[in-house]
């Protein structure tokens, strides 16, 4: 059984409410890749990588840019020290980055070959979460096979992380950005194909260097993996260019009956069955609709509720920053952030925003609710 | 009169479509305000500078996030140097700028007041255009008054520029992006305000890092802006969050008929004048429309036909790349660049179908086609 909030809440919005720099002087080693001596799990895992030779690398389902990129990245790196690295993953690669994968191979889980990739490799790097569960249909084979771990990840839960090392930075925008230090202070050399995916991570958890984890460090990394010849429209052009026309219309069709209650600070979409059907769409498909009312003056929240199929409602919840509503959808079951959170529900669109409207009003009237 | 242009191609658009540093090492001074000996025009700037006392700036009519925050970077410099500056431009400040002017007002064109402006000042700073009509109800001034001129842009256009000094470096992302040069090449000390109007300059003309113009000089200077304690995603909030939900609604009505056409390679829009009064809507509120369709996959080109009222048509084009459309506007009276272009044309929007479709249609099948 995977967890329902993966497909909910893109691991993307991870980290995005953090207060920019909250915490980066106490809980980042000094280092941060500008030639001072790594700290202490940095230095294990230096010690980790020597200590093995046949690399495992895998990261949470329903991979992202992040996920993926610092994967790749790792594979290019562990091979440029004459290593053996593959890359498996619970998941299929999502077309946006099957660009990535022309020379590092991420597989999708399969019985057979998992048993096999286990059993060929002495270590296994666990990238883009800390949470054991997150690596989907590895986790057993994890228990079974009595493998050292190493866990690289900026995300704030489970920061004492389930690896022998565990290099877990919650100021760092990106698991690349922690990846693209470590490759630095191994004296390694970035070739343009670690460069670009390194850059992918980078750019996909910061949304464009929108976010508030977007800092300083992020944009000098920035400017280094640029200058190795990367064309940022081109690959923005490549992560961002797989929409439908049936997508852009299915989301024109919810933003179009788009409502505002509580005095213009609630904004409210729907999605009937009938629509995912009509234009051939899954709940994924949603990704990006929730987050386009977040531009509305005025707005503090953004609910969309996806009747994907009947009587099977997909919530989806933005915060523009004044509440939190990660605790309104983890009382029904669900999870997320308090910037974005999500939850599925049984029932029809209705039942769902009766138990999820008045939620919202009463942490608008008093964002104190936790 | 104002020419036709400037309602209907953003001026962000302008150098989009610039290949990547290309001719870079040519067109700009070895400087790049990395700590080298600035270049000709540069040099004759600071002395322009340093010759004058009262300053006033002006941008282009329908000014940006680059006019403004350039705008707003010099005039505090300007002042650290002890020097008056008033900026004063044709057009009022959109609201996602006003955030920008609290210190420094950016007044709109008035007569009266552009005539003792005129008269108070003994040079004159024109940013971000080098192409004296776009200064808009300032240019009949600019050659009543005999002022010195000094230019600072990015734009291709014009490249000789109208002033004593020119500082127009085609290969910078924005016109901020030089002002920080000069800045700090002149030794002054950037302030939070400078860095905050400079980082919206560049934002904003790289559409956040994404376009072809960001190269790791961009990022340098973004990642020096952010040490000043700016919030990225308070900024991209201030820019962008300024939407209406009538807006939005209008978007969705018009995305959810999208239109596919020569075999996937062409994307069609259209906006009905009854659509624009029922929510409240202007011309300059298509903003961004056109460009939500460039992400299908296939898409070529793009064509938004807004019948903004009965018998006025405003065409938008967007190109991903691979046709150029600037011309099929041009010949028809309108112009832009060779990714975005536009045109206002009398008739029905089947009058303007008829005149635009054929000719984006020969061009998707002969990319040659000038």
């Amino acid at each position: 059984m995977r967890p329902p909030l993966p497909q909910l809440v893109p691991d993307s919005c991870r980290g995005v409410g953090t207060a920019r720099g909250a915490g980066r002087s106490r809980g980042r080693p000094a280092a941060r890749g500008d030639g001072v001596t790594p700290g202490g799990e940095r230095r294990a895992f230096h010690d980790f990588v020597a200590g093995h030779q046949r690399f495992l690398l895998t990261t949470h389902v329903n991979p992202d840019g992040d996920g993926l990129g610092s994967e790749v990245a790792v594979a290019l790196w562990l091979r440029g020290l004459r290593k053996s690295a593959h890359a498996l993953n619970d998941s299929l690669v999502p077309e946006a980055y099957l660009f990535l994968t022309r020379d590092v191979t991420a597989e999708a889980f399969e019985a057979s070959l998992a048993e096999r990739r286990f059993a060929e490799c002495d270590a296994v790097i666990v990238l883009d979460t800390s949470n054991r569960q997150r690596v989907g249909r590895l986790a057993p084979l994890l228990d079974r096979f009595p493998l050292p771990i190493a866990v690289v990840d900026h995300h704030v839960s489970h920061v004492h992380g389930f690896g022998q090392v565990n290099v877990i930075e919650p100021d760092a925008s990106s698991t690349g950005e922690i990846v693209y230090d470590l490759i630095r202070e191994s004296g390694a050399t970035l070739t343009p194909a670690m460069a670009e995916a390194l850059y992918v991570a980078l750019m996909t958890d910061t949304g464009s260097f929108r976010y508030s984890n977007t800092d300083s460090h992020a944009h000098r990394m920035a400017a280094e993996l640029l200058s190795h010849g990367l064309d940022p429209q081109r690959i923005h052009a490549q992560v961002h260019s797989h929409a439908s026309a049936g997508r852009l219309r299915f989301f024109g069709e919810v933003l179009s009956r788009l409502e505002l209650m509580d005095g213009g600070r609630m904004a409210v979409m729907e999605a009937a069955p009938e629509q995912f059907q009509r234009h051939g769409l899954t709940g994924a498909d949603t990704e990006g609709l929730v987050d386009m009312p977040r531009n509305i003056a005025g707005v503090d929240v953004v609910a969309l509720f996806s009747e994907v199929e009947p009587g099977k409602v997909k919530v989806s919840l933005r915060s523009t920053g004044r509440i939190s509503i990660d605790q309104v959808c983890a009382a029904l079951g669900g999870g997320g952030h308090p910037h974005a959170a999500g939850v599925l529900l049984r029932g029809t669109r209705a039942d769902a925003r009766a138990r999820i409207l008045p939620e919202l009003s009463r942490r608008i009237e008093s964002p104190a609710i936790g």
